[in-house]
């Protein structure tokens, strides 16, 4: 067997930092693992390892030393190095993994989406994610303040912290909320791994199985997927024009259920805004029946046109209302840094509840996120932020005006980060998917959305990811996608959706 | 009502980066919210309020201004400034939280720890924590990292990342695990927001209501709290002496426990090292019987005199050890970075759970942290820590066989951070820590580390959290608190503990 072919100093990374012989010798264990080299396989001589590297003697010597060490080739004295008996974790593996795990609820449209979404054709234009654009992210703020406070920054924030967060930054995001008008000091305020923890923490101090909650249809994904895991039964409060207090009224008296779940401004997926008198009148009904309502925020300081209405928190006179606030959407995503305002009794349930998953969240950032705050570099940040967005939600909109206005219907959002399309045409969403997949173009169709069945005519596309350029390029691959379909929807005389029993 | 009592500039934070109206609005807007000025106070007139703050009056103006747009005071024409009926989220709060909240265990003795130990009189010295030394915190080295890389860092990398972490850093550990005989590689890694949450994701996926798991008694308190809570059933393997791979059979036999959590390199308390050949009949009998083993790894770079055996994951000739590390006792707690090596399999499930927690673990920590390892800096800062915390070992020795060796027993930890001690003569460690905490020392009984009742006679100390001067002061306070002890015992004729109803 001719080992060089399977050897060769192309594959070490020249950005590697570590030790040439490390690097040669975790390359050789990689292929042991893999098999490619199999038990008893005789090495290359260390004259013709260092040949074929490049590399000095000692250094191929020092190479099998190492992997000696790992146990993963073994020396014959007099006649080489061989590949020994590895306990390979994988292909061995007798415990009998799957069968051990707990239940775990699959939902089919996921693997369509993780399919289509996350791993794209190269060169894909995604509309998928609800993202900030990475060329906004103010990491060269974050860089000045880390290195102007480091020097003077107290050991102790960088230890075992309270749960509940870093005093200082709880205090801070009391002060911004203050400043919009939610009247909270730092025991209401608890910081999270991401407001997607909070969902989580809420999920697990509030429902039990077979709870119900409240939430719009359609609603941001995360949230169904956490209630449901809770084994909560959703209740869909259709919200794509008014509101129906009438029908809330009615799943409050019927179910009991234990909250619900409401995105504002700007909602996931619809970009919906509330208007005033409506949530007055929402807060108005949930303090009647005590209900809890769990304020989803990510997006208010994203407006391009006029501030939203205040918050439903800011009109909370009953002390039901949760609030989630999180900076992955206007600094970005990486910090993992939300926060949770509600009363102490609640902070301290959750923070007991948090404590089990991670003792408390990331220090650095929440250092970070603190100084940012404090010196005043979030105001002025927004507006940068929102001045792009607001070019690039013009943008997007005369694009889809001139180039897809025969097929798809949509209403121009005032803020955050989407428009939600629905297709005139036959044809579902999800069938438009694979077509735009091939004009290498994606996006989330609208059934993603939702906790029952539709006829799936909706769909997400995000502007906030990528510049005015690229908008155009995704709505002439989108506008050419839906061409496709609406002649293929002639030629096959499309029949409407039926279900079809399966045997 | 004379206001000016309770206001003045003295409140004000003169390090607080915010506008000054803003600080006084907030200060004001605070003891609204306390009560302090209830609803119809007549607030000072501006031109006093800037007296009293030593400030201009249009900054007093500027205050007033804000608090009326949080909807806290009202102006009257021609009168004055008042505080407005507000909607104080805690004293009006009309939700009863507390009935909505699913169960929660209480123990009784964490209320007990929580009083001693977490909130200690002033200059209180504390063995508890099992912590590093802020003071060998490398923060000097992330700064540097930090900023010779930020520059060129890819901003995708502060994004959305996947659910099993950062890759460089997967693969950056599966490297650093394979040099410790660990055969891994980047898919059999999973980051953590801290081991902690390795063991919470664990229980999610293989714990049911009613299941057994086999734990080391005494063991990791976090780790028993986190079965417990999943409503998992503990059976108690004694680990002072032997371990009883009779007994651990037995367990297996009789129970089907779904786990076997060990710490086999310097446990948590005891300090106890898994001698070679234990670990290879355990592997032995756990293949044998399929037997999942959660091997928790946090203090094996701490050796201070030789190696420790080779991990048990090392030894795996099955694929059933799970395998838990952190960096927070060898780095720096709030990196919050810790990591789960097993078979992919396992990883994919234990994501698809952390998915719903957080997303993903912090990116920050883990861009640096990728650095730290492949810049090759773990393994120069690790001999200035071990050489460090030998010096804090033997004088931890010397200390105590000085001054307590009448009234305590223990071993000299090989490695890791805890003295396990054992009290000689009658009364228990909580009564010592009582006796303690007036003396300004704190420690963790032994009780806190059992599932079951013991008769309370151990502690453990931490030795490297304070420099060599530290402990000895340590030890002499200790050494104070049992003298006291033992008088009492024999002034007060102690009866051996009985356990008396509850009516």
């Amino acid at each position: 067997m001719d080992i060089s072919k399977f050897l060769n100093s192309a594959e070490l990374d020249p950005l590697d930092k570590q030790p040439l012989y490390l690097q040669i010798a975790l390359l050789i264990a990689d292929k042991i693992h893999k098999e490619i080299l199999p038990a008893g396989t005789k090495l290359p001589p260390e004259r013709e390892l260092a040949d074929l590297f490049s590399v000095s003697r000692t250094t191929a010597i020092n190479a099998y030393r190492k992997l000696e060490q790992m146990g993963l080739v073994w020396t014959k004295v007099g006649s080489g190095t061989y590949v020994a008996q590895t306990l390979n974790v994988e292909s061995s593996s007798e415990v009998p993994w799957p069968q051990l795990f707990t239940a775990y609820p699959q939902n089919p449209l996921a693997s369509i989406l993780r399919d289509l979404v996350s791993t794209p054709a190269p060169g894909t234009i995604s509309l998928a994610a609800g993202m900030a654009d990475p060329a906004l992210y103010p990491l060269d703020i974050f860089t000045e303040l880390f290195n102007r406070n480091i020097a003077t920054a107290n050991l102790a924030d960088f230890g075992h912290i309270p749960t509940e967060g870093y005093t200082p930054l709880r205090k801070a995001i009391a002060a911004m909320l203050s400043e919009k008008g939610i009247s909270t000091s730092t025991e209401n305020i608890l910081t999270l791994s991401g407001s997607q923890q909070g969902l989580y923490l809420l999920s697990k101090v509030l429902l039990e199985p077979g709870d119900y909650v409240v939430m719009e249809g359609p609603t941001f994904i995360g949230a169904i997927q956490v209630f449901q895991a809770a084994g909560a039964r959703v209740l869909s409060l259709p919200c794509s024009g008014k509101l129906s207090l009438e029908l809330l009224e009615d799943f409050i008296v019927r179910y009991r259920p234990k909250l619900f779940y409401s995105i504002p401004t700007y909602q996931n997926p619809t970009g919906r805004v509330m208007p005033a008198q409506e949530r007055q009148d929402l807060i108005n009904l949930a303090k009647r029946h005590r209900l809890v309502i769990v304020e989803d925020d990510p997006y208010s300081d994203l407006y391009y046109d006029q501030k939203p209405p205040q918050s439903l928190k800011a009109l909370d006179s009953y002390g039901g209302v949760v609030y989630l606030g999180t900076f992955s959407k206007i600094l970005f995503p990486g910090l993992r840094t939300g926060y949770l305002a509600g009363p102490p009794v609640l902070i301290n349930r959750l923070a007991l509840e948090k404590q089990y998953i991670d003792l408390h969240s990331n220090n650095i950032a929440q250092w970070l996120v603190t100084m940012f705050l404090n010196e005043g570099k979030l105001a002025p940040h927004l507006e940068t932020v929102r001045r792009e967005y607001k070019k690039r939600r013009n943008a997007m909109t005369k694009a889809l005006q001139r180039l897809c206005a025969n097929d798809l219907e949509f209403t121009v959002p005032e803020g955050g980060c989407y428009f939600w399309c629905k297709l005139k045409q036959a044809g579902t969403s999800q069938r438009l998917l694979h077509e735009a997949a091939k004009n290498r173009i994606s996006f989330v169709p609208g059934e993603a959305f939702y906790t029952m069945p539709t006829q799936d005519k909706e769909l997400r596309l995000c502007f906030t990811a990528h510049n005015e350029a690229v908008l155009l390029e995704s709505v002439q691959r989108l506008a050419k996608s839906l061409t496709q379909i609406t002649k293929k929807n002639q030629d096959n005389d499309v029949s409407p959706s039926s279900v079809w029993p399966i045997i």
